[in-house]
């Protein structure tokens, strides 16, 4: 018997952007073999390369599942065929053999030309309006019956992450910086890119805003004011946090306590619970974080200067919520709904000390979107990585610190 | 001007309790002092003592601050006066100086009587029906306008935590065991419980239902089998869980795979989260995991042995989820409600490798409950002790090892 | 038959010092019971108070571990005798039967009289002069062959700690600072701390001298700079750390990196041990730190600070050592002995970023002296908590960020 | 100007063992650019290749940086000359420009001939012996005046790490196993090595010891039945650790008590740091660990089997050390030099539990040892990483249950 193979072609920068050798490793790791054939390399960085595969495998299903591994790393088979797709077969099911997208740039073929997908994202399916001939990504729960989904592989390819020219932190991808190796450079290349995408909104360009994602060990720790701060001074458009994070931060401005500890003394007041709970309380009779902020009932922090700066925020509600206040979107799919409707535009993300959100925001982001997660436990990096989003940064601080040095180095004088 | 005071009584088991020892040490703590009077103490264990203290603060508010913290001690001020209570002032919002409840025994004075507070649980309100001479607690979000909310401190008392009688870990209040304790005896002590709570349960006894809260590290790292097992077996009568863990079981019934690794092999397939999308899929196309279970797709794990046990089982959605399985509550509020109806009757409560978990079901336990929080960050348990539930034991050990030494304690040979 | 039972006696500030409930606690904890006798409360914070209690225990075996246990919180045996003591039977052995010391203050009863214990640390032995009517510690390495040691607990009693009357983050003992509470008013009071303490130690006072143990993660994470600002403004008079500390900050000198990551870049320089081995080798060509100072070689940083204000060096080799760097104490014992020696004069220890020399100074320090350990695991400070050392206030913080907040609370302008 | 540049070669399997793409990927990340020359890749997994790199800098000096990274991957500069020497100096002392090894295989050419150098490990010299045509390292506190040491970077080359031949854990280098993957496998396939080195150890085969190195948590956390089994079992050779771990595992022997914790019933015993004192003293009465297991006092545990068993034993001192036992090298470079002195013959390296043993183990490993680091904290693995270890695989699991899960791979049964 002849073992199944299959001819696939890499093209690109494919030397120094590192996607030879990991879909050579790859196909390896998994158990396959591999020929090179006509393996032609630019002889300059900008000079493009080539690369024709025989990838061997000892079944069918390992040979499908080697293309389908390697295919993220833009690796194609040889020959080029049409997309296929087929009906959703009931509202919220994808066909059975539906494609699953990575978050890196994706283009389908329909008609023999390529269609790029729009709103890409990971983890969700396709859907394409052949007489349009336009593709979009849709998740699993918004389908409806009938919606034509993208199936199998054949006439999908992915761009492979290009290096950053940017010669900053970002440019080193898949890099976690542990409580070992120096913040200082790392958060002056945030910062300085914070400076760059804030001009560039001012200016109205495209792409420049600036979403941050956090939990509520930010107030715990003491970095409410940095945030505040960079809030106030543009330095942030969206906001996705949760109920915690906002009623900690405006039982500060009602109480000066956050989780019963007095953020001013450190003492631990006990059953402080109490003021976190009125804080909710008052909120929700004012009706809206809105009205609290504008009556004067909270008159600093970060939704004050939320309200203020018109960012947008998106609260998403769980289980360990207390009250809720109000705006929280508790049922999660519309929150999770509400997020990606404010990707689009987005030019840096700062996931900062919490791991539902990090991931959550981390699942909503192309690719291309540099990315910084901040945690004190060097798992939670680890996590984002592992789930796949590999452009981000990973930096083990806790968050307090974090946020006075990045203010710090944006000019907040405390 | 004379310095504020009050008169407050403390009785019961207040010395071998600790009790006294930490009134004093809050007043003192918060910046009070007191003076000591007629403290008589009980000559042997068993003998009640009582202590009558004058605390003194330099403001009104500070001795009002120090009168609250204190009261989850059991100090109650010497006046005996009927509770006051005021109408919600509209859905979803307390009277502005709504009474906050502890997790500890209440009770409340209507008309001279002392009545029980039903269904108690932290960071709550107080709703009293006069007429029938009841009280019962009401969750913010809960409360319908107009009805009748506790307001103020008189006549509310709160019955301190005894120690134990029994003397296992969970005689040993406040403790978090570390990676650097021995494991084995508490692995031991949990047991045991678990096989006393599993004969009265099946005797048909109150108060013996085992709680699981659980997040997906429990499938990652290797513990499915010693749960499931521990699920067959009689151990679980009541499961709380996100999307994930359930998704993750599944996966690893229909591809033997969870978060694109392979738990036979250890090895990482890439975009291996198909795996993940698909089982989540073709449950949705079956439109439950009961049907998945009994259609025969999904044949073992964690979510069959629930099935096939009748365990009460409780999703709660998440913004990271994809799909969401069917069955899973996207709404917070309606899955905390969920959450808390299944509350009455757990005898012991094991939260495992989920901070979000943990917390969620820590806010609604009764301080009298038993409990365990394994995380192998030991961050989280500290999180838990953070929040008020102070009776739970901490222990810092890996999902799986800690599911894999305690079905083995239990009988388990994988 | 009657169960075995002994009368102790407690008095001082036993109730507002929690010490009364703690022994109670133990001797319940350990499996005993007590009857209180005689319990004598004063009716002010100041009138000082008094109980006996009969402890009784199930056997002399858990009797005599369970006044082992609550000696330390001064719980005296009510017979007064004179201590027992025996002669070492051989250099570096103590009698079978001799006292470990804990870390309070101890006296021992000679001829009637009760004799200060000198330079008490814990777990060590005590050495008897009874001519000379003294008592002092003395390591088990260092005891010589016919050395007149404790033995036994009869006529030994040690002082429990009184609460501080200082208000301050020191006040409230053995509490872990989460990485989830307000640093900012923990380093508030440790930078008033340091500022009397200079005063002091300038106007000549004894007790005023800073200890700082440190590891060399305050290097890799950039904390260079505000630990030498810290040393050169007269805040730290004794530093012990590795020959990783020293030799990674002059690093940073002659090529501005630190274990291969240069820290005005943040660039990973692979290889980059070799400026580590460089610098060491360079150092030892010359000799000694200080003349690598003294000769231009090394002009900034902690070791450049350590040199011009002559703070006392202790540096301690370890296995992981290259080098080492001369001044290195390769003799773990020699290094030990050389610590030891310069804790007397001390009033506050920073232990920051390395458990070895955390532990190893906790291990060497009296109970009364301040200490704060500061380490990005939370699972430092409470090892070091479960050592016995639990006067240290922990604080969950990356190195770099604790040194900058630190500094910048008492002037430092980067 | 013209950009200085040089022109290096690479050659052996530099597409399938990624080398290509790292040195690629230094040169850019350095800053610098290059141009492929002459780029022949084999055709099948088993032909060799090769690639001449022009590889161009902004200065001299970045040029050098670079050509010193990425050496270690194989990169040799095309002129071929002969290794420079140079005389020591001082005792102690390199000469300025000496080459510092890393913990590759390395050849240095002598007079036109390529000479293997002995007892390859990082971050040490090489002392030439021109005369008998051999090469050696040496640390730099064992030089002596007038030793030929290797300088510069001419005339010498690495030898890549291959890719392992076999398919198990050891085969995916540079991979950290999160607590988040299934340990499982991980377990397994050290198993299944464990099984094979034991077989060839007994055959008499080269290469094939066992080394463990540990700390004294795997005694507090509960390891020490497993390791006990292991060693009695033959699964160990070479044991390297410290005072603590000797100390905890015969307390566990005398008092059934590790750190004051009862190790049978989780208790904590107030004052426990005595039994750990009174065991040192005894063994150091006795003279050695061995008399002490001959003599009968200590009965079982992880000493006892390795006298029994005849296990390589080295025990180095720290600061932080009681007593010490009687065996404890305290000197830390005799220590280290113990250490290096039993390294050969290790065909597999387990290091638990141990951040300095694990790191000062990790020093001396060459390259192609396989190699296991354990520890529950994240940051212990990265640290190992960082440092150089980039064979080491990483396991996130408490020692204990890393310990109990390997015995029972290997047939245990408690």
């Amino acid at each position: 018997m002849t073992a199944p193979e299959e001819t696939v072609l890499l093209q690109g920068h494919i030397i120094d952007s590192l996607i030879l050798a990991k879909v050579l490793d790859t196909i390896l790791m998994m158990g396959g073999t591999f020929d090179l054939q006509d393996v032609r390399i630019g002889a300059t960085r900008d000079a493009p390369s080539h690369a024709r595969i025989v990838v061997r495998a000892s079944s069918g299903r390992q040979l499908a599942e080697i293309l389908r591994a390697i295919q993220p790393h833009g690796a194609t088979v040889e020959r080029e065929e049409d997309c296929r797709f087929e009906p959703a077969p009931a509202a919220g099911v994808f066909p059975e053999q539906f494609y699953a997208t990575t978050h890196l740039s994706t283009e389908i073929r329909l008609d023999g030309e390529w269609v790029t997908v729009e709103g890409i994202e990971m983890d969700v399916g396709i859907c394409v309006d052949p007489a349009k001939a336009r593709a979009r990504t849709v998740p699993m729960a918004a389908v409806k019956e009938g919606d034509l989904i993208v199936i199998g592989r054949d006439g999908i390819r992915v761009t492979p992450l290009a290096r950053p020219t940017e010669r900053d932190v970002f440019g080193f991808m898949e890099s976690v910086v542990s409580s070992e190796r120096p913040h200082q450079p790392v958060l002056a290349d945030i910062a300085a890119r914070m400076q760059r995408l804030r001009a560039r909104h001012r200016a109205g360009e495209a792409d420049a805003k600036i979403l941050f994602a956090g939990g509520p060990a930010i107030i715990h720790a003491g970095g409410r004011e940095a945030l505040a701060w960079l809030v106030e001074e543009g330095y942030v458009q969206v906001l996705f946090c949760g109920n915690a994070l906002a009623a900690h931060d405006m039982e500060a401005a009602l109480y000066g306590t956050s989780l019963g500890y007095e953020l001013s003394a450190g003492r631990s007041v006990p059953h402080g619970h109490e003021h976190h709970l009125r804080t909710i309380n008052r909120v929700r009779a004012l009706g809206s974080i809105e009205e609290a902020v504008r009556s004067g009932l909270v008159r600093d922090g970060i939704m004050a200067a939320c309200v203020r700066q018109h960012v947008t925020l998106v609260m998403a509600g769980t289980i360990r919520d207390d009250g809720p206040l109000p705006g929280v979107l508790t049922d999660s799919m519309a929150a999770q709904q509400a997020m990606r409707a404010h990707i689009p535009g987005v030019g840096l993300a700062l996931l900062v000390a919490s791991t539902l959100h990090s991931i959550a925001t981390g699942n909503l982001l192309p690719a291309t979107i540099p990315t910084v997660c901040v945690d004190v436990n060097p798992a939670v990096p680890t996590k984002l990585a592992d789930r796949g989003s590999f452009q981000a940064v990973g930096l083990v601080m806790d968050a307090a610190s974090f946020l006075s040095e990045l203010a710090r180095a944006l000019g907040w004088r405390p």
